[in-house]
C-alpha cells in the first residue's frame, strides 16, 4: 500500500482536527499517539477507528509491528504515511510513528462508587493526566473532570494519562450541577485544601466518599467549598502547599492503604 | 541608574553562564527567577550577589518593588536592564523581570537525620523540583542527588522546587560512594520499586532511615538495589508504574504520617 504524502489527505486532516477540542466533542473521538499509549489503548478494549503509521518505525520496532498485525487482522484501518505527513498529524514533538483515531471511551461510574476523584478548575495538562495515572492505581472508581478543568482527552493529558484514559470511568462536566448528577445522593464529598481543619489521614476512606482537588493558584470553586468538607495534609516546613497531582495522590494512596487495612 | 542596555554586559554574561552546570559548580552560583522564587530565597537566608530587574515590571507589581526596596538596604547590588538584556538571561518563557544571582546554599544534613531522601537517576527537572518540595512539606532532613540526577539547580528544578533548595540540606554525589559518605553509618536505606517484596505502609518510618527513588524509565542502579530493602506501593488496576514524584510523596507523606501518629 502506498504510504500517504499529502497533509491535505482527507483523512490526515480529520485526525489533526482531534488535537481540538471542538473537534474531539463533535466527533466524540480522539488522537492517541506512541507505541506505549496505542498498546494500553488497545489492551483495554478502545475501539481504533483507524491508525496512521510510518513505514520505517516500523521496520525498527518489532513491538510496532507486531501490533500493527494485531489491528490489522481485527480489521482496523492502518494507513501508511511519510514521516512528514505523520508529523502533521502528530502532537508530540518527537513523535513515534504510530498514532490512532479512538473512540472516546464510555465507560460509566458504578451505581454505588467506593471512591471518586474530582477536578475542580485542573487546568494543567501534565497535572490532570498524572492525577488520573495515580487514580487508577489507587483503586478509584471513577474521575470527574469539573468546570474549568483541561479536557480529559487534550492529547497531554491523555500522555500523562498513561492508559488510564481507556481504563478508568471518566466524565466531564461544563456545569457544577451536571457533576453533582453524575454523583450518587449523599455521597460524603472532601476537598483537599490547605487551610482545611480536619487531617486528610483522620477522614474514614473505608466509606463511599469524593475527593475534589482544586485548582493550585487560586483554590477550589464556591460550588465545591459549600458542598465538602475541606481537609488537609499536615506540612513541615514553610511549603505553603503541594502541587495538586502529589497532593491528590497522597490523599489517594491514603484511601487505598485504609481500605486494605480493613480488608 | 541608566539600566543596562547590552546583552555583551559582563555581568550579564556571567548570570547567563549559570544556566550550565559547568558553570554554576565553578562558581558556586545559581540563577534565581521570579517574583515568588526570589521572595523565597531571600526570606529563607540565601545570600544574593545581585539582582537584575526591569524597570516597568517594578512599576507594575508592589510586591516586586518592596522586594527590590529591602534588598537594596540590605546591601545587594541591583541592576535595571532592559527586557531585552534581562531575556537574554531568563531561562523562562514568560520572563517575570526580577532574577538574581544567588551563592549556592551550603546546608548540611544533620548528623542523625530521621529522613533522607536520595534520588538515584532522577532526571526529570520537573519531577526532582516537585520532589524537593515534597520532601521538604513531609518533614525530610535533607536530599540527595545521586549518580545519573539532574544537576539540583537546573533552572527548572529550581522553580519546580518552590523555594526547597533554600530550606533544605542538599547535597550532589557523582559517585555512590561519596553519597554513602554523607549518610550515617547503618542508615536502613528503602528503595521504592513496584517489583519490591515489602508494602511502604509496612516500614516502621518512626525509625531513622533513607528511602531511594529510582530512575522510571530504566529502575535504580545496582549500587542502589544491593544497598537498599525494596518496597513497593500496592496498586489497582492495570496500571505498571506511578510517576517518580508521585511514588515519592506518596511514601513520604506516609512516613510523616507515622511520625505525627507517635508523638
Amino acid at each position: 500500500m502506498e504510504p500517504i504524502i499529502s497533509t491535505d489527505n482527507s483523512r490526515v486532516k480529520e485526525a489533526r482536527s482531534l488535537q481540538r477540542k471542538r473537534q474531539r466533542t463533535a466527533k466524540q473521538a480522539c488522537l492517541v499517539e506512541g507505541l506505549r499509549l496505542c498498546g494500553d489503548a488497545w489492551a483495554a478494549g478502545a475501539r481504533f477507528q483507524r491508525l496512521f503509521f510510518v513505514p520505517d518505525a516500523v521496520e525498527a520496532s518489532s513491538s510496532l509491528a507486531a501490533l500493527l498485525t494485531e489491528m490489522t487482522a481485527a480489521g482496523v484501518e492502518t494507513l501508511p504515511c511519510t514521516e512528514q505527513v505523520f508529523r502533521s498529524l502528530a502532537d508530540t514533538v518527537t513523535p513515534q510513528g504510530i498514532a490512532g483515531v479512538v473512540d472516546l471511551p464510555a465507560l460509566s461510574l458504578p451505581a454505588s462508587p467506593g471512591l471518586v476523584l474530582i477536578l475542580d478548575g485542573i487546568a494543567d495538562p501534565g497535572n490532570a493526566g498524572t492525577l488520573l495515572r495515580s487514580a487508577e492505581a489507587a483503586g478509584v472508581d471513577g474521575v470527574l473532570f469539573g468546570p474549568g478543568s483541561v479536557d480529559a482527552f487534550n492529547p497531554k493529558v491523555v500522555r500523562a494519562g498513561m492508559g488510564a484514559h481507556f481504563r478508568l470511568p471518566l466524565g466531564q462536566c461544563g456545569q457544577w450541577a451536571d457533576l453533582v448528577d453524575l454523583l450518587p445522593p449523599h455521597l460524603p464529598l472532601f476537598l483537599a485544601d490547605a487551610q482545611g481543619d480536619l487531617a486528610y489521614d483522620q477522614v474514614d476512606w473505608t466509606q463511599p466518599a469524593g475527593l475534589i482537588l482544586g485548582r493550585e493558584a487560586t483554590g477550589a470553586s464556591p460550588q465545591a467549598r459549600s458542598a465538602a468538607r475541606a481537609i488537609h495534609i499536615p506540612m513541615a516546613g514553610a511549603t505553603e502547599s503541594l502541587n495538586a497531582a502529589v497532593a491528590g495522590a497522597v490523599v489517594l494512596f491514603e484511601a487505598a492503604r485504609q481500605r486494605r487495612q480493613r480488608t
